[in-house]
């Protein structure tokens, strides 16, 4: 079985439980008054040119929900896209732990939120209008939940509508190390140079093991943050193995270095699906996700043949590619899609 | 420096880690579906000797405060020790995840909830008074927030004053290996045998590194508190490398091994306190903390000593023993209060 | 001026302050527990040809959300209309009252829930599936928002689906009034005989003054609803006063009395309306409210004979008819309606 | 039967339905957007010497619990005294409204809450310590539930200890008309120059009939509050009918009219109990309450002579006394309880 279902379903990389290994001597105070966990804001502020609040979270659903709480109030509208992982995958955690928080999707495309649509949604509910609950923020997902990634411009588009009217930006980067990859940008002109004012920081879906984290660039909403997680139950007392684990992640580069690794599986796989009559990319392949829509048929062919992947639809395949998927696994994915998909679609079903 | 701090400051048990470090291979579906997830099912319903089920989460405030909810209904008034962590600790995560539950301290002996008290406070509250919430739920923290047992028999009893009146029963057990332990008896006879619906099942205080777990006995609440989990953030996408350490914890009776380590540091320390003419024991030592009573000038003299705990008030010191505190260090701590506390405490400030 | 903007614009029926007024003699027990109150229940009970619970309530709102959260739980999905209230103007009061429900819009035609289309919703959401919050209830707006009805076959179908998948059903029944005198059926027939378990019962819209009512058929939902309303500060200490208008609501068939005025102004503006070439009904005239569409300039012109109403958007004016409307309003604003429709759209701006 | 049984078992003022049903007349837009509703905000802000933003809501349930949530944050803790309404009646509405608020306890004398007490209490949570939750809001009934009234100077010093920790003050006036006609002050005094941030105020246990009120004096609270009522369900759309009877309640002074005669009603009871055997005040009757510790035979007695009263306790009763009592009436509980309480507590048990 060749697995392309998740990049949770793949291992962490041994540099970062090896991290959390080592961390395992001595005493050291609880909830993050650790050693580790004071250098995880050095590094991270470092990595991000400027002084960050980092909080290790147990995982992106806190990340989000959690960031958009504070960025309240709880009768604030949120902002997303139709795909965003926040509005179809999260049970609604943003609209429990923001209180009441509604959650209002624009439409964009290939995943990504709208400007001018954003603008439009916004203009649509006048001031002093109360019934509809109050425009608050926007969130984006980077990259998004289609496999594309906003360029810097895209997002500062968004934040300049967003911004005129008030609203605070959070940026879901649960796949946020492929976006950076990606884009060949510094972390920070992918995120507060753009506009962000906080992010789900994610670590899992790339390598990781057992946390995210929440990057807060607005400093006045650290301290209340910092509350209402330990509330949630997100602190834990021995955060200096969640600590050790994000600061191993990002040491040495290893986080992009991963993310290249996974980006570069995706992009053969779409490279040789070129002028497939069989198969339609719903989307431009620019991290490590391909969302491919094909007939049911060529779905169970391959599956015949020992991949592993989700079925979206009837017609929507995704294939997420983990950093270690192999050249030799890439090329035979991309073979038995060639092989099924040559076919015309109705000979294959 | 020798740390009697807290439990959360210490290490790891090295065979949890080992264990987390062993999961590390192939891959595995997310959020629970894996194989290590449904071992720690079977694992753990022999533990207790009948069908449970078994939800790792990051904290012991999110196991407390999510079982809690889960015995709503969000009206619900929750009963708990006035010394409940629930109560003085966890920034009322339970009113929040539980919607508005209120908890209401009932007083009792060295940190339990009294039974009798227990019922003239249900008794306050007659059939169809609605302006003070309903009655729901009654919480045992076992071993206590002030280092006592309860009994299987006082457990029993807070039951059934509980059950009389149709209310449900959670154990918060962040330290439910010491009490178990003490009371050498079966997991099954401290819990659900006694009238425990639901519990929290703490590691992290007793050697463990980045997970506890909610434990469920009555079936019905399971399947709605998985949802409330995944909504709550608490749902790992690498959930292997969690259950991995929920296994480890308890295989070969690692976890008793380990309380019963730190349980016998802190009988020797309170064996060596006897008939101290300075310090007083706040309650009787059963588990693996000490309360002692003592003047402000022996506390700071234990800390010129090179001894590190917790005040928790001016005149009321707080000493936790983790598993891997060695004789050496036990013995030190004695003879540094006896050295400190055979003056009489004037002197000594 | 004369008045089309809203039904919440319009007096209340002298009968009904009038019966207020005459409540005011001696003592009564407060919160409920008066005669008024007692008589509701029996008159409503006799009105539905069921034991049902009232609770009156202060607003509309308050008695959609707090019917949906009873309905709960939490982290339940409520499936609606596109132009339901719930979801277009209440500021996501049911996101608040249900701890985080989510609503989740489904197509329709003309301000219904199509059943088909809620089949389609609930059938993408397979069994385990947790990552999308668990379908949990359906609301039904009647007459709907876009001034129709639903048939009672209509209501039974959306039922159907709703019941097979053990969902429960809320109707917003702010203007039930006029569905049920469109309908000419019994209130029996178009709630609890067609699978409706607790509703929203208007009468601020119809001719009310101070209150609206949840009318509860499930019974087991009402003892914890008594709570919850007396949590959200929706019990009055001097409930009489409530209680009294909603009886004189209903006595002597007020209430439908109203309503069939009501309607009788809307149908008699529709039918002026026939075969106009500038304006376009946007769906059938069923109940008391009238979309239509229409050139910027035509609303310009009825504003200035002197006509209020809503402008939804550049091109659709809504108008609501109340049943004090007299003859000589309605037939003004047809008049105007044809002297402006009438010329061609272009030179009408 | 003479009704003792609490203000909210009386009659409303015929002043204040007469103005209810003044206001049945022509058109008015919903939701506050009135005539009688900007006439409120002028005729409070003249009340009160200062720009004033008045909320009209159903009970004092939700004025006090969205005047606290408005206080925020939801993981604050509001101090309150162990006897206020908020703690013992609302069936935790604050904790709901607030997201997950905590109330605190403080002691004091007489149902005030101590400002050394509170001190005591803020001081026992240290900056940067989260596990407690945030100090965030202190709640003063005023007259407190005790029958108490705070004099300008109590209000004043508890003001100063939470203001020097920056938590904003909130008053619970369901009684205020009562307290302000014991002072002999100003309502400007009573509140906001005394450091009140926001105050229910009570209209409804003082000759009210449907509604109570909340007053914003820090301006930067209402905007949000707004759209909080407006979710809470709390904002009617007939709103005329309630602003027209609190500008009825305040207008030429009715409110302090019918206070003063309720306190003058309790007054005369307490001088009739001077220096009884066989009962003994709980506290000094300042407002319009009496709480009597007597021997149950007394009760008993009292209920056969046809008085009506609420048993706290098995032997604390208490009278609550409305603006319509009538001398006789009066005269007629002395009697009665001087011929019971002159016998030996035990003769009459």
């Amino acid at each position: 079985m060749i697995d392309y279902r998740s990049d949770n379903t793949g291992r962490a990389a041994p540099e970062i439980l090896e991290a959390l290994v080592r961390a395992n001597h001595n005493t050291a105070l609880g909830y993050g008054a650790d050693e580790w966990t004071a250098a995880l804001q050095q590094r991270f502020s470092e990595l991000f040119e400027t002084v960050v609040r980092v909080f290790p979270v147990a995982t992106g659903t806190a990340a989000n929900a959690l960031s958009l709480a504070a960025l309240g109030p709880s009768w604030g509208i949120v902002y997303c896209s139709e795909a965003a992982h926040i509005n179809t995958s999260e049970a609604n955690a943003a609209g429990f732990f923001g209180g009441g928080i509604k959650l209002a999707p624009v439409a964009g495309e290939h995943g990504r939120i709208g400007a001018a649509r954003l603008a439009e949604a916004l203009a649509s509910i006048g001031p002093g209008q109360l019934h509809r609950g109050q425009p608050a923020a926007v969130n984006l997902t980077q990259a998004t939940d289609l496999g594309t990634v906003y360029s810097i411009a895209e997002i500062g588009a968004v934040a300049e509508v967003a911004k005129a009217r008030g609203l605070r930006l959070h940026m879901d980067g649960a796949r946020f190390a492929n976006a950076v990859a990606r884009l060949g940008c510094s972390p920070a002109e992918a995120t507060w140079r753009a506009g962000i004012d906080i992010m789900s920081f994610g670590a899992t879906k790339n390598g990781g093991a057992l946390c995210d984290a929440i990057v807060v660039f607005a400093p006045e909403l650290a301290d209340g943050l910092a509350v209402q997680l330990r509330r949630a139950g997100q602190v834990w007392s021995k955060m200096r193995f969640a600590s050790a684990q994000l600061i191993a992640y990002v040491e040495h580069g290893l986080w992009l270095e991963m993310a290249r690794a996974s980006n570069a599986v995706a992009a053969r796989i779409a490279a040789g699906l070129n002028v497939l009559p069989g198969a339609r990319l719903l989307a431009p392949v620019e991290a490590n996700e391909i969302f491919l829509e094909m007939p049911a048929g060529v779905m169970n062919a391959l599956e015949a043949d020992g991949f592993q992947f989700y079925r979206r639809s009837a017609t929507l395949a995704r294939f997420v590619c983990r950093f270690d998927v192999t050249d030799a696994e890439t090329d035979a994915l991309v073979a038995s899609l060639r092989r099924h998909c040559a076919l015309p679609a109705k000979a294959a079903e």
